[in-house]
């Protein structure tokens, strides 16, 4: 990936070892894997031997992987199901920081039953008022993922496993951010865990469920017999095969990254600009991951100004971009609207280097030197904000 | 492709083109198409690019093709949407023939409340019976097919999209098996359309709807502002980059397809061995598809038999494998329980050539002797029916 590419939370590259797994399937495995003779059963062998895989990575056994087109489909099939299997009345819990295909999958099947979790000073979810609610029987359903897109900060989700166990409740976590970056140890004990492949390396447009063993009637595309039932259609093949593989490389890669880097780059970001913030800083959060709010100029500005010098950084979520008004997860901590409107994401890649860092500080700084002189040329540094 | 692969109704491979598609994108397109900054950007008028050649070969605006994970995906929606938008009591006119992702969709969305339409003597929906149903006001809604995907036998979807268009009624066409095998013109006034991109040489895991220009409240996945916020989630650019490139070449090559040989081929073995029947054979059907009943033994060892003589066909559709009993397509057409157990698909490719319909002629003919001669000798005929 370009040295310059710190916005890994919204898509990466592919690995090289992700696209060769494609290319072979093309090749080799390109025949539709339900077809009843031999050599389409080749295909089948060799998308069940990744799904093993997959599975083995979690501690699991290989059923308890179902294969779809991204997160995306699934979040939205989580609340789907939910909405079909739960009590008319039954409330759902939901953290108001996830991602918009939680959030929003959870208002439209839910409306006003969605109970928007209570969040700790620092932005993860506060699993002492979740237990309370668990306790007191008020939730039929939990959704809180591993970590979080925009701020990296990770929520206790060992825990909230354990609380929705005892109370008996089905918990959806969200892994996207936190698979290929963070040790998959412990996710297979969450009731239902969503992932895709193009955030750790792999293609996009495939994804896949971690489902519990127990969970009956999940059932998110109907027609053939693809995936025991569970989603309908021709799997894509090639698509797995290269998820499976970057997976591989991802894990092999992310026990040399730590956020020593990063660190050293906000507190030498937060000295050199005065008055820059980070978002969640005491928190346990992503080794890639650092939500900046500058203490001058518009985002888009910033965006502009790194571009200019080489360097890709994002205001929050790419799938909020399009969308009005500042992002529902820095809203959800209690951010003013003139800091969210400063707010920039850094998220770097399994192979960003020291150097890289480096340079990045040295690109903020000079966009910034750059900025206010233009601000103070013109004279009018309201329109700049 | 293999010239024994006679089976491009369950999947074709990837065209060079399609592939070169695939990788240009991943290297040089790999970028969120969502992101704030220009690079991303890029990928974005690529896609949109895309978008704007596909809707141009159905003469149809860009903003009328939105992208998805393929046409299970794509049939499932539609119902889910119709079941949302129409009245409580509403029906639905389903053909019986449809591919199971619509069958098994209409079934759950709607139950008891869909009137499955009548079939003309010859297996295509009668648009006479078809027409006094939407005159009389029975049907809020119909789907039927373009193509059957295993008797290829053709539905007169313009004169099924006039009448609906008549009645105002909704009308949904899976075009899966027609796009990429014959003229696209017309298909855009169909209300709903579904396709996906391994019917025609392009990857797994990507497909598309045409939808109306007066579709209010489609909306397949929530979250993200992606397909002007129908369908949520990072689109998959790799993937219909290369959509767009096999239908590209599809569309030069079909030109040239026509059933002559196909229908030689018919002749030729029902001559060979006596009481093979071609289903639908008087009816307009695709140029690259038959369904045979042959005399005598059971698909899964006609089969088995062809594989070992180079060549590949199927039973049926490969989305009701593992599935059981019999194909609900033969047997809405009226065939008996013994019929569809000796039914064989065989679907031609773009490239099959007069001597590859020789040769899978000549190899059904060796597997019947060798089968026959085995029958004899183990002197029990009954138990390889």
């Amino acid at each position: 990936m370009d040295p310059g590419y710190f916005d890994c939370n919204a898509t990466t590259a592919l690995w090289p070892e992700a696209r060769a797994a494609w290319v072979e399937a093309v090749e080799q495995y390109w025949m539709n894997p339900s077809s009843p003779y031999r050599a389409a059963a080749r295909a089948q062998v060799r998308m069940e031997a990744a799904r093993a895989a997959l599975a083995a990575r979690f501690g699991l056994v290989p059923e308890r992987v179902v294969f779809n087109s991204g997160a995306s489909e699934g979040n939205n099939a989580v609340f789907a199901h939910w909405a079909r299997c739960l009590p008319a009345e039954a409330r759902v819990g939901v953290s108001p920081t996830e991602h918009p295909s939680v959030t929003e999958a959870a208002r439209h099947y839910f409306g006003d039953r969605v109970r928007w979790l209570e969040l700790g000073a620092e932005g993860a979810v506060s699993v002492e008022a979740l237990g309370e609610l668990l306790r007191e029987g008020r939730l039929a359903a939990v959704s809180a993922m591993a970590a979080n897109n925009e701020t990296g900060i990770l929520n206790d989700w060992q825990t909230i496993a354990g609380l929705c166990r005892e109370a008996g409740v089905p918990y959806h976590c969200d892994a996207s951010q936190w698979i290929g970056k963070m040790p998959l140890a412990g996710l297979g004990d969450c009731g239902i865990v969503t992932a895709c492949g193009h955030k750790f390396g792999g293609p996009r447009g495939v994804g896949f469920w971690l489902l519990a063993p127990q969970m009956q009637g999940f059932e998110a595309q109907r027609g053939g017999a693809q995936e025991a039932g569970v989603r309908a259609g021709t799997p894509d093949l090639a698509g797995i095969l290269a998820l499976e593989a970057a997976l591989r490389v991802a894990e092999s890669v992310r026990t040399r990254c730590d956020a020593a880097e990063r660190d050293r780059f906000v507190r030498g970001l937060c000295q050199a600009i005065p008055g820059t913030e980070c978002v969640g800083e005491g928190m346990e959060r992503l080794w890639n991951t650092t939500c900046l709010i500058l203490p001058e100029f518009a985002s888009v500005r910033w965006i502009r100004a790194l571009e200019k010098r080489g360097f890709y950084v994002s205001s929050g979520s790419a799938c909020s971009t399009g969308k009005e008004g500042p992002s529902p997860v820095l809203a959800a901590m209690g951010l003013s609207a003139g800091q969210m409107r400063r707010a920039i994401r850094v998220s770097s890649t399994w192979s960003t280097r020291p150097e890289d860092w480096d340079a990045l500080a040295a690109a903020f700084l000079a966009a910034y030197h750059a900025m206010k002189e233009e601000a103070g040329r013109s004279g009018n540094e309201v329109i700049s904000i």
